[in-house]
């Protein structure tokens, strides 16, 4: 088992990755000062981990939410569930939340940690490569709104994450896929090494090589902790984890959240800013195909959906939380291995990526 | 013009307290630094003040939301309502939200910015007694639930608060009543002398006198202000603000929302604890006179309601904040100008305190 703690002064957490963690009840129960206990997670992950998560907890008074599965259902309305619960069972400050499930479940659990009178105690179980390596680290917790993803939330951290490798057996390859998008972003913004690993690496993470998923979750929480722990609140570095997300985020909500998976649209979004990455001089066209490669080896689309037109993109992306003043801004590329965040994007740049496409 | 410092580090901010602010545009702009400015307010206050604030933010663009007007309303699905307008408008994350309106406003703006991109700029002007000297101060920010007052929210300091005390000649008798009740509770809990000028000054304070008001709004937010610097997330000392506010949110929610304002169910609250106080032993029977003598001067009632029976009250209070592992707990006092939360409370002398008013 490999222990990473993600530094963040007295807000600092670890974060446990290794095969078999579910089966260490002492794991969960050494973070859990409080009689009651609250699990959250989802009807598709209920049936395969629930039990084993509540039979960890003897000794302590459990309840549980069972949220429907879905991009589409991390709304207010299902937090506003998971608030009505815990008052029910009249749990008080000093309970603690166990958010069971993808990056859906994290955040939405989070968020109801954060919020419920003022802030519980509250532990992450991911069980999607996605929320492994992605969500579960630096404490980005929120819901989405018809009008843009993730714009209401807190900042939260949580009091440890277990990542346990074994889950990963039950999860789909669209699934599979979507996590290695957000594990190939790492190479691109700050670690060559790794995207050149990656390259050689990637059919055996398509494959579920166990040594290859572990050292692919382990680099990328290592990665992420790094620029958390050096700006928590995003005012600075930390915005070069949204490489292909204000894109992405276009699609996610001009399609219907749930039509893209997070990790879909993040995979056809950075292809985008690869290119205009290129129209802006910094990567070559042989940069743009390495990537594109890449992504395609991990079995992600690499295409805008034809049906969102530029006009439409442009609107979608004007409501992102890296605007200022209502101007778009976006992660580029200044090679593979480093990103930036220019002040402003040129638009007459922006509209030749969008409808490069024949859109 | 006082200008009072709530220390909190870097969250520092100033309380500026005195007639004519909002005559003051310049109060309001060296504390806004983005273009984009949303001011929250409600159905009472905007035809009073809304015109002189949107005034005093020439330059920038200023959107509006105009909640109804009670605390039945400081619900999740009217914050929500904050997110439509700030997401239909674009705004982005350095917009800054203005909270113009009594304690509902400032509790429901105050979360709305918190969550809103994870956190935006928030100032607070309070319109109302109440909301001068009690939820400007301390950064507590959030909404109710059919279950329980004030069980969903976050700590979010605004930049600075403008308390303007003309704002006062539009508050009607019984709104004015109600910001006593938590002006007389800081001369309770921790300043005797406050409390003996309160009680030698309660005539002028009825009767509107600005010079006593203003006296009492800077004492308030004094105290206040104090133990919030020492205290910020309530783990110890904060909670004694919450004296009558346990046996007072069971009658806010026993009753319903907006039946009783918040400070007169404070007032009765604190009678109650007053009560239970004696019956420890703490306080004497002319100590519980005079409290009651204070609160009846400043034309506040002293008795619960007689349909709440004691049963009710319990359950109603086993939900609060307060509560350990779903155990009871309740500030009480030592004597006049000291509080204390003890670990528990006598089942016995609760259940005789609600049994005291003959219901």
């Amino acid at each position: 088992m490999k222990n990473l703690l993600v530094e963040l002064g007295d807000r600092s957490y670890p974060i446990y990755i290794g095969s078999g963690l579910l089966q260490q009840p002492e794991l969960l129960q050494k973070h859990i000062s409080s009689k009651q206990v609250l699990v959250v997670t989802n009807s598709t992950v209920a049936p395969l981990y629930l039990a084993t998560v509540v039979n960890n907890l003897a000794g302590h008074t459990v309840a549980q939410v069972i949220l429907p599965d879905g991009e589409q259902y991390k709304t207010l309305e299902q937090v506003n569930t998971i608030f009505d619960v815990l008052l029910a069972e009249k749990f008080s400050r000093n309970a603690t939340l166990i958010a069971l499930g993808g990056g859906v479940i994290g955040d939405m659990g989070g968020f109801a940690a954060a919020c419920y009178q003022r802030g519980i105690a509250f532990l992450q179980i991911p069980t999607t490569l996605l929320a492994q390596v992605d969500s579960s680290v630096g404490g980005k917790t929120g819901v989405n709104h018809p009008l843009g993803k993730n714009m209401i939330g807190a900042f939260y951290q949580p009091q440890c994450v277990i990542a346990d490798a074994d889950v990963l057996d039950t999860l789909n390859d669209r699934e599979l896929s979507a996590g290695l998008a957000e594990v190939i972003k790492y190479g691109l913004i700050r670690d060559l090494a790794f995207f050149e690993w990656l390259e050689a690496n990637i059919g055996r993470l398509a494959a579920r090589d166990k040594t290859a998923l572990a050292y692919a979750i382990e680099q990328s929480c290592l990665n992420k902790a790094a620029i958390v722990a050096e700006d928590e609140t995003e005012t600075g570095v930390r915005a070069t984890l949204n490489l292909g997300h204000t894109f992405g985020h276009a699609i996610e909500t001009g399609m219907g959240y749930g039509t893209y998976l997070h990790g879909e649209a993040v995979a056809i979004g950075t292809c985008q800013a690869a290119d205009l990455s290129r129209r802006k001089g910094w990567l070559s066209e042989a940069d743009v195909a390495r990537i594109i490669a890449l992504f395609t080896a991990a079995n992600l689309p690499v295409t805008p959906p034809a049906q969102l037109a530029s006009e439409r993109f442009v609107e979608l992306m004007t409501v992102d939380k890296k605007n200022v003043d209502g101007k778009i801004r976006l992660i580029l590329l200044q090679r593979i291995g480093a990103a930036t965040l220019p002040d402003y994007v040129d638009q007459a740049l922006l509209e030749e990526t969008l409808n490069h496409y024949g859109r």
